[in-house]
């Protein structure tokens, strides 16, 4: 296997409402990764995206994003995971430069969720037959961990502000955030409306439009497209038992546990070598639990890394260091691929003043469902 | 790149309905091909599936399908070109086993039609901005190639006939076909009546149930799974400009010719080396064009090669072997996975009655929407 580089990324600033169509944001966001590699073609074009059927209704998305992008008759085809789709775009592009298939492909997340009402077609990432007959829904279904968490842990009801607070302060320097000029102080995140309890409206991530893009090249090529590649060491899916109900324990997220198991076997480092943790924070118990799963804290304590201001870019395991999906936004089938391209801002010191200090591995994770899936990416320097 | 073989295969009867739900389809097939391969256990699952959102209101299907299977904590990821995500599934796991990120991998392809009515579902594979509210459906956009087809090559209208009369006859041979009981004289095709002029019913692929799954292993290490292991020799996707209106030549199907290159080139063989070919007929014009496409014959002459019966199975091009989608049956995600099984039991021998001679080269191309995308397989001994 060929060892893989990201040569370029591009990303549009998340907005409420984008002011392009569906398949203009997808090539545009794959335009300007590709004008960073400085490429104007690619082997293959790997599209992550999970609600154009219902919002668009639009499927094939990756051949129209091709088309629309003037890629003609290049590969193309849809990844997905449901709200891990952009990370099954990006491993497959993967896949297709490590296995010498392609030796330039784009991943390329896009999502508009500003065409109509979205939870139902969200919903779907649950099991249609049991859960949604059931009338859970992805906020009940976070909503029931996270007050299954803080009973089991003690954590008090307002530590998971902190993930918040922590993620709108990283926004305030990401200008592809949605709420980028936005202050939230703890005050407010802790009464700000109860959206099923006890989630709070500052524990959910907002639904927007958005659309992001990686150009991925062989390692040893890749200095012919950028001066500051950077690698991927690892990448890993693994899955769980599909219900929370089957699972021994609802707040041990397996999937996300072997996976970053497997990746980080794959990469070579372990978790002390980790220079940040994107986490995949569409509710902020799921940054929490991907804390505890991935080893950085003890079953029950994640909560402390937020409270004790751990997270922050200056702390020992900083998080969504460009805002999360709390913060950055949360454009389904995009977010992954706008989690990679923070890390890649991270690792090429082009952060600002988001910056953590001697970044040279990024922890990337992202989830699909209620953490039947999850997607692991190590990029590094 | 290592070498990759199919070492298990597996099928369920093609079925107007089911008695199994989406999710047990799935797993049986995968259970099936996994047995053959004599194996309890693979690293990945690639899915295959068109229409769950909209027909079970499932997405997530293939971290579903793996939960259902028992491969509890493997890798799941859905793949997808539409009415080709089949094929598509096929190609991840190909890169997963190519690329040595897995050592085993599973391509399920599963579609349930029979939970509601999928047309307005399948017409997403058209442009939702400019295709669908001009009234066009995947039914109507064949139906103008193959009038446009027609009046150009100045073939006679019942000359489409021979590609479901040579589809049904081989469908008389494979129990897995949902029309295998079923005796279609030209006579009963010529004479069906119309579905949108000049297509008839016969020129059409019926709706409905089924699944299929191959597992993939290295080549170096096939023979530890089967003692007939079949080698992919090459995989590829192209895509066409996306509408048929933006297209030099709607008649010349660009994706099936440049995939087609792409993959001759791979394997290293010639047309002259194919055994026979699983068109992708979910309307006869397809396969007629198809054929063209990859140089078997002259454009505007495909269709005498049905007529001067060339496509039956001791012909110089056997297509449709299995009975192809007119016949075994269009189970639209599923099919493109049939396609490939049928080619295994091509090349191993296996195909009873309907065996072509010397079978050594089989060529499988899949086709996502109106030939927007296009996967071509060739498998061989």
């Amino acid at each position: 296997m060929r060892p893989v580089s990201i040569v370029g990324i591009g990303q549009l600033p998340v907005a409420s409402a984008s002011a392009l169509s569906l398949r203009r944001m997808g090539a545009e966001a794959a335009r300007l990764a590709m004008a960073e590699a400085g490429v104007d073609r690619v082997d293959a074009l790997m599209c992550g995206n999970m609600l154009a059927s219902e919002l668009q209704g639009q499927k094939h998305v990756a051949a129209l994003v091709a088309d629309e992008a003037g890629l003609r008759g290049i590969e193309a085809l849809e990844v997905g995971a449901v709200t891990a789709s952009g990370a099954g775009a990006v491993r497959m592009a993967y896949l297709a430069v490590a296995s010498g298939q392609a030796d330039l492909a784009v991943a390329v997340g896009v999502e508009r969720m500003s065409d109509g009402v979205a939870m139902p077609a969200i919903s779907k990432a649950l099991d249609a037959e049991i859960e949604v007959p059931n009338g859970a829904t992805m906020i009940s279904r976070n909503a029931e961990l996270m007050a299954l968490y803080l009973e089991r842990s003690g954590a008090p009801a307002h530590a998971m502000v902190w993930f918040a607070v922590n993620a709108h302060k990283n926004a305030r320097n990401n200008p592809y955030a949605l709420f980028h000029k936005m202050r939230v102080s703890p005050q407010r995140a802790r009464t700000s409306r109860v959206i099923q309890s006890p989630l709070r409206l500052y524990d959910c991530a907002p639904i927007c439009d958005g659309a992001a893009a990686v150009v991925l090249a062989p390692t040893d090529q890749a200095r012919a497209y950028t001066e500051i590649p950077v690698r991927i060491l690892a990448s890993s899916v693994a899955t769980d038992r599909f219900r929370i109900e089957d699972r021994e324990d609802p707040l041990k997220l397996e999937a996300a546990q072997l996976s970053g198991l497997k990746a980080f076997r794959q990469a070579n480092v372990n978790r002390g070598d980790v220079s940040f943790f994107e986490t995949h924070d569409a509710f902020s118990i799921m940054s929490c639990l991907q804390l505890e799963a991935a080893g950085f804290a003890l079953p029950g304590q994640g909560w402390r890394l937020a409270t004790e201001r751990k997270i922050g870019i200056r702390g020992p395991i900083p998080i969504t260091t460009m805002g999360g999906l709390k913060a950055r936004g949360h454009p389904i089938g995009a977010t992954p691929v706008y989690q990679i391209c923070e890390a890649v801002l991270q690792l090429t010191g082009r952060a600002g003043k988001n910056q953590v200090r001697n970044a040279t591995v990024g922890l990337v994770q992202s989830i699909g469902g209620a953490a039947s899936t999850v997607v692991t990416h190590i990029l590094g320097t």
